[in-house]
């Protein structure tokens, strides 16, 4: 009854999507989303129960997988922002018990942020109900963000083939970056530059993954070296609450208006948020930059695509 | 014009419930609620509102009232996760000031969860929006559980009385246990083996009430010593978070393989979750075990059931 | 479309609101809403989403605005009652940035209460929903407290002309008495006596403020001295979150039997609740005492009046 994504009813990981799913499935249902958010919302999803499980903070995902869930008629029937301190994770229970509970409860579909590598695939091996992967770490995915970050390539530069991209900052614990690579190794001709520290260069999984889909990728520790060239500056912030410290003595890994006067004009600066400084605020009204409209629409209406696919695959 | 339990509109302690009331409302209620779960749900709670005021964690009693309010076809107007903190309980505020003051917005019923024993029936002084009580402590009790706890048996064995259950584990600081002695009170010729160590040994309170309702029980440290001979072994955790250790040098505590091949075949399983490791992991899938389907599903319908004679008594 | 208070879309401070708008318009809606709420509810703003975006704990002002959106009609569409732990507060992005976002996902109204000065208006400078400041501080201010507390005199006194009140306790952090300082700065003949230790007296710009209004005020340091001569008595919290202490060894600062027997019999007493222990619990009964019966409706009706005003101006 459900969508099946590379066989799995759930959205675990970057690697189960398709190139034809996305170009024939999500990218169309994605704009048919913008339009039911024009119009103020639809009616395609009610009686849905949507649960949300957060093992760890968050604003903008989990208010997306919200916010989605209501413009197309559900609900959201349990939320929980913090689960690790205040769920009965506090006493000791593992996931997979905490699962099983909530699937009696028959929701449609439990949108889960965990707070460790793996947390998602671990609750689906229990749950007959749809999970939905929002970032797991560490270092983990979050394959939500990287359909969106696809769909905002898609709608700049009408493809990711051929696409150059710089992804900036910490690419060890960045669970963006991760999820992006591994999507981007489904499209032709797409070099990555990895720009980092050498303490936060991207992990080995990812690089074995893109040598393996033949996708070129340089790995250097000056953004100023590829700021003309790229199509895409991809920048993220140092995972501090993780312990990651980005020493800026040793190359140069934020966006500024050096990096501006650099960049191409048709060229494009995301950014997953939330931003701490790597990227200057004098930077936020170039034309270039999507991180505070664009990336954040198309979160949205990525997610309400995959609600839609999931909870009413023949409506 | 709502129900009353006892004389009280408020669900505060097991006692107040009688063996009529849960032979002859209760339980074909609940299994009304069973079908409206079924269907995904009724009409007839629309417009009622429920508020959760949670001092304490909690996932399965949170969820299974605010998934049950919904499947009834009303709202949760208000949930906080841990009013100890978030709300004006961490500026100095009394219970009954905030009960008060969460009257006045007239909402039809107020699940609570207190840190401190007696909270619900401080809470009931105040009110007259009707309170129901989702654990209490400590010790203190957490009536709703003793309800599905006892549904579960029903549906395992027809009837509570002459059953023979060992309780096993934290005695002196689970409510779930203490709620459920008090309810097996109103039952003929049931037989309790109270299994726990020393320093976890079931509350005088308890017991006297036992007495004064000839309910006989025994009290050991060994559940192997009456694990062949019992109906119902009802496991518990260790409250940790209260500062309980169960010391497994001087008894037999928990549930394990040797326990299941001991136990008849016929016999149930029970616990009130979260576990940690006091079963282990391969007793889930014995059919005796109910812990993580019966158990769960008795309390969403249950919780259903009471929500239902509270707030639309004669519909 | 939406409603502008003093040129704003936004309810930031106490000073934008007008005397004629406050008694021909904001009062008789109060009334309206308080039909509405007799009755449980309309639909006026059925499909309009409110976002509770709260940095700082709270009971009665979180679930006033939520209750008030669903008597209305309304959802709330997204909630999160310690954004600056849960949020992407906690990895040091910008309150502009997390309201940039908020706003892409077109909620009616945001909600916010912010743990520093200005944090509504810093909002409403990138935010084209309307904001309404729930709280900020330090020293902050708390304006839809004093639209309850001004409907609240209205109702008790049928004016706020003439008034003589006195405030008590912590006025140097407690927001409450500087937004209704403010306020009453908009009314004829006004005289305040502000009650208070040395360590916690009014702010000097609030003092000029009611200077350059011509409100008449008095600093003292025992209540007692003007318990028989006031028409009101406002009563605040030692802000001890804030670090704040009263030292009753220097002076008369709290509300107890003395005080009602001093106090004229057709005068009020009035608390923004939460309270401590500042008005003793033999006070609560006395006929003059509204803080937990009348302030708290008012506070329902206020912020109804104003969400129909900001999210349905003509309907």
């Amino acid at each position: 009854m459900s969508i099946r994504f590379d066989g799995w009813p759930h959205v675990l990981h970057a690697q189960q999507f398709s190139r034809v799913w996305i170009e024939k499935e999500l990218l169309p249902l994605t704009d048919d989303m913008e339009v039911v958010f024009k119009y103020r919302g639809c009616n395609v999803l009610a009686g849905r129960r949507l649960v949300s499980f957060f093992y760890q903070p968050s604003t903008r995902t989990r208010m997306s997988f919200e916010f989605g869930i209501q413009y197309l008629g559900g609900i959201v029937a349990f939320s929980t922002e913090n689960a690790r301190e205040f769920s009965s994770g506090a006493k000791g229970e593992t996931l997979q018990d905490t699962v099983a509970v909530i699937n009696r409860y028959h929701p449609d579909v439990i949108i889960m942020r965990y707070d460790h590598n793996m947390g998602s695939e671990l609750a689906a091996q229990v749950s007959e109900v749809p999970i939905i992967n929002a970032g797991d770490r560490n270092p983990g995915q979050h394959p939500t963000q990287a359909l969106l970050d696809i769909r905002t390539i898609f709608k700049r530069h009408g493809t990711a083939d051929n696409l150059k991209i710089a992804m900036v900052g910490d690419l060890k614990k960045g669970r963006t970056v991760r999820s992006l690579s591994y999507l981007l190794g489904k499209f032709k001709k797409v070099i990555i530059y990895f720009v980092s520290p050498k303490n936060t260069k991207m992990g080995g999984d990812v690089k074995r993954y893109l040598r393996r889909h033949g996708v070129e990728f340089h790995e250097l520790t000056d953004l100023r070296e590829v700021a003309q060239t790229v199509d895409v500056v991809y920048q993220t912030r140092a995972q501090t609450e993780c312990g990651t410290t980005i020493d800026r003595r040793h190359g140069y890994f934020f966006v500024d208006k050096t990096i501006l006067g650099l960049m191409r004009k048709d060229a494009t600066i995301m950014h997953p948020l939330p931003r701490v400084d790597e990227i200057t605020i004098d930077v936020d009204n170039d034309p270039r930059a999507v991180y505070r409209k664009g990336q954040v629409d198309s979160g949205l209406f990525v997610r309400m695509a995959l609600l839609k696919m999931i909870l009413a695959p023949q409506a």
